[in-house]
């Protein structure tokens, strides 16, 4: 009994002991509380969550609301998108921890709504034969809002200049060239076609030749493949844009606002003198509908135009005489011919030509009134946060224009429509105390876009530092849907990976059984040395929407995501509404996306990067699919350059370049190696932060502001804009192209140069890398 | 029984329960090991420690190591130097982590041995009647050497001219400008005194007038308070410059290797061809010793220069007539009064006037003959390596030049024995695991620092990324010890606290009972709004030593520290050896330092500084203290400018520099209140790391590499050189002195442009600071 109790009070004592040990060591916690906090990784449920909760009829309420009037900048529709998002954002109940807007005093430029420019045939006496159409055709209530906007060519400056018509393609510095071979330019109006070349380059390009005035119009060719009859082909009958249909934009080749270059456009900022600005049109160009251009081109004389700059007209594209042919309806009285071209494809131009019957002469002009004024504006950024629990001080920034140019519903209400899905579902979730992210996330609602990024790049020139110095990666989603086929994304190597891993957990549009990365792949892939066949991803290397402040000026790691076109279906240059008065709710509702599933799509992919950008232990972003597309780069530069360079004696085969790239692979490899090899959730949080600081500083390892003196805010070396068109390192492709085309030695001196700059930004990059000491 | 039983069963079981908890609580610990590391603190003993262990005879023995024979940049002696910094560096018992060399490609200029450089009078029929010493007289073995370089202008071109001598006082431009409204310079050689200008100045500024060659020299009055005779009064002597000592120099005035602007001299980087080098002579000059300027000076005709150009000759400076004076022994036959004069001072001098006394003729000229070549050579960095424990991806940089013009007894090896004792000390504290600090530490013994800080600058050009990115200071210490006396401390206001700290904790240079503090402070103070009096900081606005590359370029906080002299014991512009071939082991011995206690005390200084951000948990940067400058700064560009810009409708009464001021004094109190209010040391790791971050980063946010276009490598909107000479911002100055003169509507368009270049700068600063989102 005693030996019993004994046994009994051991292993009670022993039990006790063990709870105690229990309680001690899982009960009363010595470990401090932030020490789950700070190695706590994405939470995949919570994905699965917000997946489930992206509402496609959400989206379709938001644009239905964006869309109710045109909000080009600054109007009084741009502040009722300013009060929406405000509205939003501030929701107690689906907002952010907090919302404001971020005003600016920007350089824009309107048409006058009292004095419309005006283009219009003109005889010697000044009589007028025909005048272009000066707003879109109705064909909806929307097109009748007054507060649309004349189309117009934003910067174009004011004048009134009258010459004989030639035809210059598209405006490209080859097309001004070889038309210069065949007509004396000076003094001549040069109609071109959009595409090709940038808006203002189609004025810069001619000016040099004597030209005096462009027109700029869309060819069917280029957005309706080759529809053009209102009647029964265009909208309303399909996407494809109307015969009177205008392309608006703005004609500058800088981003930002141009007065305060590299300075925040605020009250007393230092403003440039007018006169000193670059970039812009030095004639007047204004944009018309191919309605007009028809009329227009099919009358031109001189020698027929080569075949690639033939359009979809069912006419010979000549020259020009430079003016219209001899027999031209506007050159004679045989104005039946002309009716006759005319009527063939729109009825109803009849009335409005059979007015202008009276006093034809032969040898007419064609005449720009162009009554642009340039304006300072105040230019709102809508801003909202969601600040981060472990780390505050890691942004991931998401952004969108909120301004267009008439009513803007795919461009860019489709993106702003998208970002206030997100917004909602993540505000509720922080509201409800269910979730906070990581890091802090940034929305930006940007101002003035259309008139050159100039909201999102006043941002970054205001907050330039802590930009840099915190924010891990910026997404765009401007045009969120440019059609319903598939997902397009572009940006740095380094986002491929959260891209596709965001991808492969969503279905594609429409198709139940399919995920955007499975439907991606067939529309467009490639084939990588480390993962085989996958998607294709494009790179910002231009300045096409807000990203550019972002990826140029700041190099911060970025990505631009839509979904887009089924190539198989159409070659139109982009959606025919864009930057017309037929952008609209109705229209992006029938033809773009019915049912809205293609922006759910977008919403569910873009908020999954972020979400995982934002909560990812570890950065999400892979610097050895970085390494591969610059081994990539080299090796077409090696194809296209060694030998000529060896020529010159800079020799590419021992240079530097060469070591750089290996040295960029090697760091990333090591980098790589050292994430999986670390215990990380185990480990001092500041060595996860150590190695997501160097992922997160990697691009801005690529800026150099010397690098390209010539182009406005590009300093990162890798993703510069670059008119050589080559695939491989801009500086250098330029350079080359240079040096190739004038041979002067200081050319050849300058690729060496950029050899140099090149070489030591990517081995700057790979010590960004490497381990840390 | 059964409840005494019971009774003992509850009491055992409650004891067994109690002693389980406490095990399980403290016994088995569950917090990660690693939660202890990151939040530890500087260990004030082993400061203590360090301070014991620093040892004076230590640093005489460095010293006389390295200064046993000349060690100018890439010669065999610089190579001794690498060799002995490497060898001490990699000692297994006392050296660091790890010890490398960098190598670059430079640019440098060296006099032809065998062509030695002339300055000599000739007469019309070429014969010599005067020849300027070409080495300084020798009194000690150390001036026999071969290996010490004649003494010669670096970068000054090669040439040989002959014209009429002037005195153009300091070669400042108001100093041409004044002597040629006497004399026509047109074909003339300007006499100059070193001091008031650069080096390469007095030659730049000279040009445009038609001087055709320049020599420098230092007058007694600069140097020696006015004495200058070396049977008694200079060195040996004294600490006086004898008078046959010339200053040497790199004249240029950017930094860093000229042929690869802002690229690393590697082997195949490009380089500018070198007529397009700027900064440097474009006439030849030449230093010599007041010997031979006495003689050239006093002899000089024309009218008496004004009172601020005489110096210490007993003789009037004349401005040249141009050329010698009519009753010059160089211009008639009457050599006796010749030797009268020189005999006064130099009566050694008397042999070698005298074997010239043939053939003299009158109005005789001075003639250089400059034999000097540049060269590309191979310059190293010796680098070593403590890594840091907790956040090696942080660094402190440590650094000195390495290589002298001579022996460089105090330029640069004063600061290279203590270096070298300092991290003997660190050192073997880590080789016996005693300590390891928190955050890494970097030594650099910099290559080529007197041909134009090369060494440095190539390195933070090759490793600019990840030292913007990581590093936390960079503490220079170049020469040591200038004199004696006091300390001297210069850098960014935000070290202010740190270095105040440091002093008060070491005794100062032979004063038992006295901090280097109050010593310091009895020397040199200010009265602070927040701290009274204190000790006087400098400012590091020129590019003076090699921190230069770390401030301007990098925008990284930095600091400068020495000893140095009682000013009321001399006015000499620097040491008088400086640059010349006496400044050795015996005269750093004899005369700056006799028991190299002042070495001692920097390298305690220095060293304490060094520990404390190495290992503190918060850093030792107080942004309070950096808002008092700018506030000082402001205050003073308000007096200044104010009214005068109001007249030009520029208003700073409501303009966002006072406004950006104001933001960064609250983002300062702010942060410092966050430091005060937060119990750092049991809050996550990632808190502290946010706000040292903060610290980090604020100097870089004042960098804008478009702020100074026409100034090399000046990025630093704060602290870049200024040549208005105010105590204000810098780039405000000098914009508006340029304005004020020309007086040109665009010039004050450039002040305009400058208030907000420095008010968006401010502003990233305090967006720095505050609340990071």
């Amino acid at each position: 009994k005693m030996i019993k109790q004994l046994l009994i009070s051991i292993v009670c004592g022993a039990a006790m002991l063990t709870v105690g040990i229990l309680i001690g060591h899982y009960g009363i916690t010595n470990a401090p509380s932030w020490v789950k906090d700070v190695v706590r990784d994405v939470d995949e449920s919570l994905i699965e969550k917000f997946l489930s909760e992206v509402d496609n009829i959400q989206i379709q309420e938001n644009l239905k609301e964006l869309t109710k009037v045109p909000h080009m900048a600054t109007t009084a529709g741009d502040e009722q998108t300013v009060q929406l998002m405000l509205k939003r954002w501030q929701d107690p109940e689906s907002g952010l921890d907090q919302a404001w807007r971020e005003e600016y005093l920007v350089y824009l430029s309107f048409p006058d709504p009292k004095n419309p420019n005006k283009v219009t045939v003109v005889s010697p006496s000044e009589t007028v034969l025909h005048t272009a159409r000066e707003k879109e055709k109705s064909y909806t209530p929307d097109q009748d809002d007054p507060a649309v906007v004349q189309p117009y060519a934003a910067y174009s400056p004011a004048g009134h200049q009258r010459g004989r018509l030639v035809y210059a393609n598209q405006g490209k510095p080859s097309d001004y060239l070889l038309l210069n071979q065949t007509v004396d330019l000076k003094g001549t109006i040069a109609i071109t076609r959009y595409g090709g070349a940038g808006r203002a380059a189609k004025a810069i390009n001619a000016a040099p030749y004597g030209v005096i005035g462009v027109l700029v119009y869309t060819d069917p060719l280029d957005i309706n493949d080759g529809l053009m009859s209102d009647a029964n082909e265009t909208y309303p009958h399909s996407w494809y844009m109307p015969p009177s249909g205008v392309e608006r934009g703005s004609f500058n080749t800088h981003y930002g606002d141009m007065l305060t270059p590299y300075l925040a456009a605020k009250e007393e900022t230092y403003r440039i003198p007018v006169e000193d600005i670059t970039g812009i049109p030095p004639i007047p160009i204004q944009p018309i509908g191919f309605e007009d251009a028809y009329i227009l081109i099919c009358e031109l004389g001189g020698e027929a135009a080569p075949k690639e700059w033939q359009g979809a007209f069912n006419c010979t594209y000549n020259f020009g005489g430079p003016g219209f042919k001899p027999t031209s309806a506007f050159n004679n009285r045989l104005l039946y011919k002309f009716h006759f071209n005319v009527v063939n494809f729109y009825p109803h131009l009849q009335f409005r030509s059979a007015i202008q019957i009276n006093n034809i002469k032969i040898l007419n002009d064609v005449k720009l009134d162009i009554f642009n004024h340039e304006k300072i504006k105040n230019s709102s950024n809508v801003m909202g946060v969601i600040k981060g629990s472990v780390e505050p001080d890691r942004y991931v920034i998401y952004g969108n224009h909120r301004d267009s140019w008439v009513h803007g519903a795919i461009d860019p209400s489709s993106g702003t429509s998208v970002m206030l899905e997100l917004t909602r579902v993540l505000g509720k979730m922080v509201k409800q105390g269910k979730w906070r992210p990581r890091r802090s996330i940034i929305f930006g609602s940007w101002g003035a876009e259309e008139f050159g990024l100039i909201g999102s790049a006043e941002y970054t020139e205001q907050y330039f530092t802590k930009l840099s110095e915190r924010t891990i990666a910026y997404i765009n989603v401007d045009i969120a849907v440019f059609a319903n086929a598939t997902l397009r994304a572009s940006g740095m190597p380094s986002v491929q990976n959260v891209i596709f891993k965001a991808a492969k957990q969503v279905n594609a549009a429409g198709l139940e059984s399919t995920s955007v990365y499975d439907n991606w792949i067939k529309y467009s892939n490639r084939t990588s040395p480390a993962h085989g066949t996958i998607p294709r991803m494009g790179y910002l290397s231009g300045a096409g929407s807000d990203y550019a402040a972002f990826v140029h000026y700041l190099g911060i790691t970025a990505m631009d995501i839509s979904y887009t076109y089924d190539r198989s279906k159409t070659n139109a240059r982009i959606y025919p509404a864009y930057h017309t008065a037929y952008d609209t709710f109705d229209y992006a509702s029938k033809f773009i996306d019915p049912g809205f599933v293609s922006h759910q799509a977008i919403a569910r992919t873009a908020g999954n990067v972020l979400i995982r950008l934002a909560d990812s232990l570890v950065l999400p972003l892979n610097c050895s699919d970085y390494a591969e597309i610059l081994e990539d780069y080299l090796k077409t530069a090696v194809n296209l350059y060694q030998n000529q360079l060896q020529v010159k004696h800079i020799s590419m085969g021992k240079h530097p370049l060469k070591r750089a790239v290996a040295s960029f692979r090697s760091a990333a490899t090591h980098l790589d190696q050292v994430i999986l090899s670390s215990d990380l959730a185990n480990e001092t949080p500041l060595k996860v932060r150590r190695i997501n600081d160097q992922l997160m500083l990697l691009d801005r390892a690529f800026l150099n502001p010397l690098a390209f003196p010539d182009k406005y805010a590009f300093r990162h070396v890798i993703w510069a804009s670059s008119s050589a068109g080559k695939p491989t390192f801009p500086g250098l492709a330029d350079a080359y192209a240079k040096a190739e085309s004038s041979g002067q030695p200081r050319d050849w001196d300058k690729v060496h140069y950029h050899l140099s700059v090149l070489s030591q930004a990517i081995e700057g990059a790979a010590n960004t890398l490497v381990d840390v000491i």
